[in-house]
């Protein structure tokens, strides 16, 4: 075992505090990390505080991760001490099912091992995710960081950045489509990054003015006022793909209506009942489809990281220091941050 | 200008009677039609009342029309007097538009000429439907119905056909591929034929228990009773596909649950707000797809004819007296009929 420290909440009403914990050895095809940096997810909030009701404590967040080998198993024949390597959302899945054998371990019929508040498939312990010095992760849940790529702002690709470029990437966006981003934090702006990457023309929908220089900053080449019923109407029919980042409830029905026939409108942020109401004309009459889409398999994480070194994407971001990482949760749910907290673990150390 | 008889309403709150009207003169790619059959669609009922609000009278209901050419005008190429041919839910559309140019006449950008109740885009008369003794519609619009299928029961094809064919065949419905059918109505029980066609192993969503025996005489494989929590929990993830004709609102919820990753819920019969709401988790954590679809294209229509002569498919269906249609109204409101009634032509003149 390695005596390892990282950063819990002990309950969902306490905030995150240093903590002292056990990783195991690793096993014959268990990679060993030592973690440089780590993201900070609005889900690592949800889940400190149990907001979805599944939170195990001690509970320690972060699933974008990136590090440096220090020991590998046996079997382990991809990597080697001092690679440079991520990890993201999984950290295990049945690997057998129809889902696994498609490199979709995100929908794993017995469902995947997350990377925190989840029980090992092997020993049954919790999970403890990224806020921590270091890591053990099974050779096929680990990605390699390729050259290139700035380590901090890579990190939160193991998440925002899969998330929005696994279904741009599912639904074959491609050069000239019509792509409308719904918000812009952490996903919405890799959102527009990727469409643009992609070819697409890229609108950003949102409900403040100001942030249209920022929108064309990061490629928008439009930006729609979400609150004006005008410019909405004049979308009318426009778009080919809708991303949606909006992690609150919203009506839908006025996006939908920007959509041509066969358009389609992704949901990536929003795990809610749908209020108001979805019409369903808005689907029926022009053959519209509303999808959902949860990150994106391991595989295809590799690809993304592959993307963004290819065409130099990565995330805006804002170093932390891990000893304010309380603060950084209040500034998040504020929407102060500019796209996403990455902790420099060195500072974890000092 | 020929004159013609039918049965129309006057007004949302009279029933349906006999009028005589005038039916234009064929135009240079016009085809002019005597009507034999005409079925009976749901829909007819919602525009003569006008539960859409967007009737138009005297309201001349019927766009399941399958008659004999009588006059062609002088471009008209693919038909000749004597040829038996069907006239669908629509007669016109811009034929210019994306839509149009991809065979998808329903989707027109600029919005299809439906059958009845909808201006012409010559003349702007109002257009009047197949209750009637004949119709002339652009040739693009007629179809050809195959030797070989019985006529009557060929005429609900136009419209409960398409409509449940075009989905399945969009979405590439295979051998193998597990489909659900929600509802049996007179699209559920031809998506129960379409989908068994496609090799698909089919299930009829009922919630009558009493119907199991008639949904394996239509060919369903398996019965679900959609009200017995255990049953829909046993089914849980084992769909790929969903034909949810059901037209009145209903809690999509347990049916997304009962598709596996990446399946698909097609809505053909919901026009209204989703009531209950759908829960977008459905959606997001399976990759799940809600979509919708419109009756089909004039050329899926025509591809659907022929697939139901070379499998042996047809309507069930109840033959009517024209006189009779204001009963066949409220028969139709109380579930009472099997599962088509289309109108016997001949009984207008008698």
């Amino acid at each position: 075992m390695y005596t390892a420290i990282g950063y819990a909440a002990q309950s969902a009403t306490a905030p995150l505090a240093p903590m002292t914990f056990q990783r195991r050895s690793p096993r014959a095809d268990d990679v060993a990390i030592e973690i440089l940096y780590c993201g900070v997810c609005h889900s690592d909030i949800h889940q400190a505080r149990n907001e979805w009701g599944i939170a195990v404590y001690p509970l320690m967040p972060g699933h974008e991760i990136v590090g440096k080998v220090t020991a590998v198993g046996a079997n382990v024949s991809r990597y080697q001490v001092g690679d440079l390597v991520g990890v993201g959302c999984m950290v295990d899945s049945c690997r057998h099912c129809e889902a696994c054998q498609a490199d979709l371990e995100q929908y794993c019929l017995e469902g995947p091992t997350m990377t925190y508040a989840t029980p090992d498939r092997v020993d049954g312990s919790n999970t403890m995710g990224g806020y921590s010095s270091s890591i053990v992760v099974s050779e096929h849940f680990v990605v390699r960081i390729p050259q290139g790529l700035d380590l901090p702002s890579a990190a939160p690709i193991l998440c925002a950045g899969i998330t929005t470029y696994s279904p741009l990437k599912h639904y074959g966006v491609k050069a000239g489509d019509r792509v409308g981003i719904l918000g812009m934090g952490g996903l919405g702006h890799m959102g527009i990054k990727f469409a643009k990457a992609m070819g697409a023309e890229v609108t950003l929908f949102t409900r403040s003015p100001g942030k249209a220089e920022e929108a064309r900053r990061q490629g928008a080449d439009h930006v729609i006022v979400s609150t004006d019923a005008a410019q909405m109407q004049a979308a009318a029919g426009c778009f080919d793909f809708l991303l949606d980042t909006i992690p609150v409830q919203h009506d839908l029905n006025p996006y939908l209506e920007t959509l041509t026939f066969d358009g389609v409108h992704i949901l990536v942020g929003l795990i809610e009942p749908v209020d108001p109401a979805l019409h369903a004309a808005n689907l029926v009459m022009k053959r519209r489809v509303l999808a959902g889409s949860l990150i994106g398999g391991i595989a295809e994480t590799q690809e993304v990281l592959e993307f963004c070194a290819e065409h130099g994407i990565s995330c805006d971001i804002e170093m932390l220091d891990i000893g304010n990482i309380n603060e950084a949760f209040s500034r998040m749910i504020a929407g102060d941050v500019k796209y996403r907290f990455v902790i420099d673990m060195a500072t974890l150390k000092a």
